[in-house]
């Protein structure tokens, strides 16, 4: 077992088993919840009931995927809170993925405003990404997290184990996060990244606290996203505008598909403004590429890319924000450019697709 | 001007055009929203605009009542807010009773995770209660504030020239809660309130500060209602109930009027289970019905009543919890009762009511 301290918490790796029970133990609760979906029902749940020790609880479920990650679904789960009569000192279980543990946790914090909550994330993506910071949401409207708050779980419990229920393109999804946390702040770690050819047979606990250690010193030097914590919007601009997108058509993205396009295009806006050197944008483009294939954006599409960043919930006033790299390994926050250089860097990922 | 300075931000207390334009000056935004009703927007806005010194604001309106206090509401002030392309650094003015309060201040909380706002409250009700502690949310499912968050505004404007555009029916209901302070903290004042026999002619100022100082050092004490902050609850575990099902009959009681039925009641709980002079809860019952009148409750809804407090934010566990006092002027909390009580309270009521 390893254990991650935050300030307010714990983030706590290893079997589930092993790790549960001492935490349920140190709180007191009047109600147990799990929040799940139909995949997390089916896969993971047994898991997590044999580490609950025959306590019994209110079984909540939610339809999966980023689609159903909205107000619907909150009306939803409170409408079983309030039928299971849950009180202000009840604890909640997000068992899934990042839409679980986002819209969870933002109907916990506001069920009878606040109920105490534990993050279970099942997905590589929420288990380096989700587990830090204490941002909850959902999409409003087409905008990724636009209504949500921070608020901090009683702790997080990361368990490898559930990622031997995720698909290969699931687990590639998160990758892509890792991948970030290195080229913003771990040149050496994006050098080791490179020589992963296949994402098969990984010791993930080795690759997943290196990259929850990156987030967690960045998101304790600025809580509230004044600053630094920006860094991690890096390829998140324009990745959740594609993302968003994508959304709406027959072939949704997943988030760190969306986001490794992101990080292609932001690498070439931060040569373009920064002077990030074009042998490492190229460095860069060449391995996501590599690991997620390239679907190139419809030219007809730009104007829609844009107007959604223009609703991004990092910008400040009317300037699309964007936190880029220079060198790589190194985050600049606060970065804006013009529509035109947007499409040049959307241009530019395009042509690289089609090579 | 008068100020009354909380831990993290201040009420300010006098003309709007006096202290208003202050409190922007201290405050960097990058658009400045309105929440209005179709009254404050014809009533209260000529005011708070003249205060505004010409700067131009987003106006987004609302129906007016508690029952548009839900979450369909906030999905339309949600949606505004994004056809306004706010940013996280905008600026919302709540202007309006506790409805516009507590849901504007809710969905400023909640958009892009954290929107500033200020409140102006309108009404006499939500410039002595609503004002401090940071209590923002809607009503779910019939019941109250069930759904929300603990946030603080970045300032509170009371201006006492709003009353003049309130009925007296709506004064009357909120003077409930100045009566309510004095019963659980202020004896004397509960001395002076009685001799009030009209609320026509009355300096406001002069009761509101008091009430302000008295919530003020409560919620101070308690900012997360953990303990002695429930005394504000005196007279709310049944007056809740008594609103929540008003409101889906043709005659919806306003909040004050709920809670001063609450307050009889809880009163005659007061005596039974902690022997508050019985005396004393027939001079409490006396000058509350000259006040508000009496509505007998029918007795084939006590079940209906006794379930709405069951789900009430206050209850741990599966007790009923109620706020009491003992002696006039002390509360003491955190007391619970079986339901064959609440039902003689409400009995009492009823008698005292066809009397």
């Amino acid at each position: 077992m390893e254990i991650i301290n935050l300030h307010s918490y714990s983030i706590v790796i290893g079997a589930i088993q092993e790790t549960l029970p001492g935490v349920l133990h140190q709180l007191d609760y009047s109600q147990l919840i799990v929040i799940v979906d139909e995949n997390t029902k089916m896969h993971c749940l047994p898991l997590l009931e044999s580490s609950l020790e025959g306590q019994s609880y209110v079984l909540i479920e939610v339809p999966s995927g980023e689609q159903h990650k909205n107000i619907q679904s909150c009306q939803h789960i409170w409408q079983e809170m309030m039928q299971a009569q849950t009180s202000r000192d009840a604890l909640v279980l997000n068992l899934g993925g990042g839409v679980i543990g986002d819209m969870g946790g933002f109907c916990a914090g506001t069920f009878k405003r606040g109920v105490r909550f534990i993050q279970i994330p099942t997905t590589l993506l929420s288990q380096v990404d989700a587990s830090i910071g204490g941002k909850l949401g959902i999409d409003f409207m087409q905008v990724k997290n636009s209504i949500g708050l921070f608020q901090n779980p009683q702790a997080v419990i990361v368990d490898p184990a559930f990622l031997q229920t995720l698909s290969l393109r699931e687990v590639r999804s998160g990758y892509a996060e890792i991948i970030k946390h290195s080229l913003i702040a771990d040149a050496e770690q994006w050098q080791l990244l490179q020589q992963y050819e296949s994402l098969e047979n990984i010791n993930w606990q080795e690759l997943i606290i290196p990259s929850l250690l990156i987030k967690k010193h960045i998101v304790e030097n600025d809580p509230k996203e004044k600053g630094i914590r920006k860094a991690l919007n890096f390829g998140h601009t324009i990745g959740h505008a594609v993302e968003g997108l994508a959304l709406e058509t027959s072939h949704p993205l997943l988030h760190g598909e969306a986001i490794a396009i992101g990080m292609i295009s932001e690498s070439f806006l931060s040569h373009q403004i920064l002077g990030l050197d074009i042998q490492d944008v190229r460095r860069i483009a060449r391995y996501l590429l590599q690991m997620y294939g390239g679907q190139v954006l419809p030219n007809e599409q730009y104007d829609d890319y844009i107007s959604l960043m223009r609703n991004d919930k990092k910008n400040e006033g009317n300037q699309i924000n964007f936190s880029l790299i220079q060198p790589v390994g190194q985050a600049v926050v606060n970065q804006t450019c013009n529509s035109g250089l947007i499409r040049e860097s959307l241009d530019f990922y395009n042509e690289l697709c089609q090579l």
